[in-house]
């Protein structure tokens, strides 16, 4: 919803913390003839904590096992991406080359294979071509430099069309401690998972479980409350890094922790509204309001079966206020629900008051429609729990992309032609 | 599936059986200005049996609240329908409107109101215009003749670009015995319920509870396999009547009960695939098969994600065998899996096996993706278990249409400027 800070925004991104390095190059993953950023890195110059989250999707990239066993056994000091190819349903081969790559990059840097998380985004179904990226080791590893993050946060896009970052600056035990971090999204976006690919990184120094707790407290409130296209993707992952070199040590009782997570889960909210803001082909930013509800999970499920729904997001592409197809969504949700309760609202206006036709008028619903954000609200009139749902309206040109941007033949005709 | 039937079929839709009539005028509710079929009734002239399925949406329209009761307390001998107002959301006076079209429609017939099932489909959420629709009540029941079923078939679509009807003739006991029957349907469509509307007919005399047995088994094989959208309506009703006017009276021990059940769930199979066929600007006919399932409601889970993925949808519209897209889907349809067991079939061609890309050529693959029809098995090799879907692609005109065609404001202007 509306998270508050008391830090200031700053530039740098990835690499706005401090003791971080990056560089990303070009491995023809994309597309071997026509070369762009592909494989990206991020490198804690110091020894770190990390934390992680992960899609749920029983079907999980390759490189998703491989870097949930790392983060499982140890710290991560770096964080390797490819994009362009998913590395999913590739086999023992594609752990193979997940594991390699980890093996490679650490080598490169003198650090452990299980301290380098391993992460890719692209065409699922497709082998790696491994050989082509694998001989971009020793370019990418050769000059990192803190003013790369850049190139790592425009190597992870795919579908998107806007780099997604942003760093946050507090001042902690006279010290500034910063956080920063990028995410790459646009489809296969739905919550129940992490998002598409995230990294943080901050210089402050954290316990592990705090952390992590940190991590999935702020994922819940964040990136598990965003839908594109209702769509999980097999290769969700948010890694994070902290590395103390701010000089600060937080830990649970610090004066200032309850600052830093405010902070911590305003980037992760910022990135996540950023990938729902660049969806694909998205021309409508709808914040879902579920109140009056008994419980917040039955809120948070008529917030998905709405937010879902093909023909809501339609009319919302639409500048439609067509509240008949909301409550009809409502009504499948599989909640219990009086009808004579709900009321639902446009930025506040009563399209539906108690299950009927509201007072709002036709005009001013219009209106509302017609910007390029509102909030929709839907009191279920039944108790006091309630959630949120950042999504997005649904266009005729998402499924003219969809149908024919990333076709499968092209993918498997440029995976297949180069070895 | 490929359901078969002994029967042979013959012309007149739902007033093929003997015994019924039908008629249908313009009340001008789907626009005053400009008269379309809108008011349609069937009306067996013999006392029947009867039987009903309902949508399980928790915002029911008031005449399925009302069929609901009518059905629970006696017969019905007559569908009354409206088109181009769903009488949902419309509060106690929605109710109202409904009893009273069935007692007025009862009063013009000399039966009893609650022998009357009433029917609407429509915009969701504005009242129904009872004073322009009840002022025909008279002509519509004036001149009720067994040769206007086309003109009931006709003034019960809404989107549809098709009329849907079929009739089947079964010799048992040395009588000619029919069933026919017609359905609407195009868009809100999703299983988990009946289908949008669907009225059937038959001559032959059945106990209610046989009779309802049979719709609802064969409902389940039937509309509860089918979704074009995801979006399951509010007002989703089929209704039989039975008025053995055949003189053929069957029980569920007469020896040709199974073949009246076959051609019974035929006519079924028939308007279930008749509305995917006439999905709102579909252009392919896709029957998902989900087998090696360890139930079948996990077979189930996993069709209606695929199913229902605006992703994989969006590729079929494309002529495109990414099964890539399909795996995910799989993966997050709630159901535990091993990824190295899943393969996927593209009219038997394996685009993938165990879990990797499969043998099967991308030409050829594209050549099964480019049908109008064709079958995708999923195979989860996990245990015997299976089911189906019948679906369709998701086409970049499906939301063009639902994001204009149907505004609610032209809804709203028309149902408000005229009493």
């Amino acid at each position: 919803m509306n998270f508050s800070h008391s830090g200031k925004e700053v530039t740098g991104g990835i690499c706005a913390a401090k003791g971080y390095v990056a560089n990303a190059v070009s491995a023809g993953i994309k597309d071997p003839q026509n070369l762009r950023l592909d494989l990206g890195l991020v490198f804690s110059e110091h020894p770190t904590t990390s934390a992680g989250v992960f899609t749920t999707n029983e079907i999980k990239a390759a490189p998703v096992k491989v870097s949930q066993a790392h983060l499982a056994e140890t710290e991560q000091r770096a964080f390797v991406v490819n994009s362009g190819n998913a590395n999913v349903c590739t086999g023992e081969e594609g752990i193979v080359h997940a594991r390699d790559t980890a093996q490679q990059i650490g080598k490169h840097l003198g650090i452990n294979a299980k301290e380098v998380g391993v992460c890719s985004t692209g065409v699922i179904g497709l082998p790696l071509p491994y050989l082509r990226m694998s001989e971009q080791f020793g370019a990418l590893t050769a000059s990192l430099s803190g003013e790369k993050g850049d190139l790592f946060r425009d190597s992870i896009l795919t579908s998107d069309t806007r780099a997604k970052e942003i760093a946050l600056e507090l001042e902690i035990d006279g010290q500034k401690v910063r956080i920063g971090g990028c995410a790459k999204g646009a489809g296969m976006i739905c919550p129940r998972m992490a998002t598409m690919l995230c990294f943080i990184t901050t210089d402050a120094a954290l316990p592990k479980s705090l952390l992590q707790q940190l991590l999935s407290g702020a994922n819940e409130q964040t990136f598990n409350k965003i839908s594109v296209d209702g769509d999980m993707s097999t290769n969700d992952t948010i890694l994070v890094m902290a590395n103390g070199a701010s000089g600060v040590t937080l830990s649970e009782t610090h004066s200032k922790i309850e600052e830093f997570k405010d902070a911590f889960r305003y980037v992760l909210d910022h990135l996540a509204r950023a990938i729902v803001l660049d969806g694909e082909k998205v021309t409508k930013f709808v914040t879902l309001v579920v109140k009056g509800a008994r419980t917040e999970e039955e809120a948070h499920k008529v917030a998905l079966a709405v937010g879902n729904s093909a023909l809501v997001k339609s009319s919302w592409n639409g500048d439609d206020p067509n509240w008949g197809r909301v409550i009809h969504a409502v009504g499948y949700a599989g909640v219990s629900l009086q009808e004579e309760k709900v009321s639902l609202y446009w930025d506040g206006l009563a399209a539906c008051e108690n299950g009927k036709l509201g007072p709002a008028g036709i005009n001013e619903l219009r209106d509302v429609a017609s910007k390029a954000a509102f909030t929709l609200t839907i009191d279920l009139g039944l108790g006091q729990a309630s959630s949120y749902l950042y999504t997005s309206d649904l266009s005729p040109e998402y499924v003219d992309y969809n149908r024919s941007e990333y076709a499968y033949w092209n993918s498997f005709a440029k995976s297949t032609e180069v070895g």
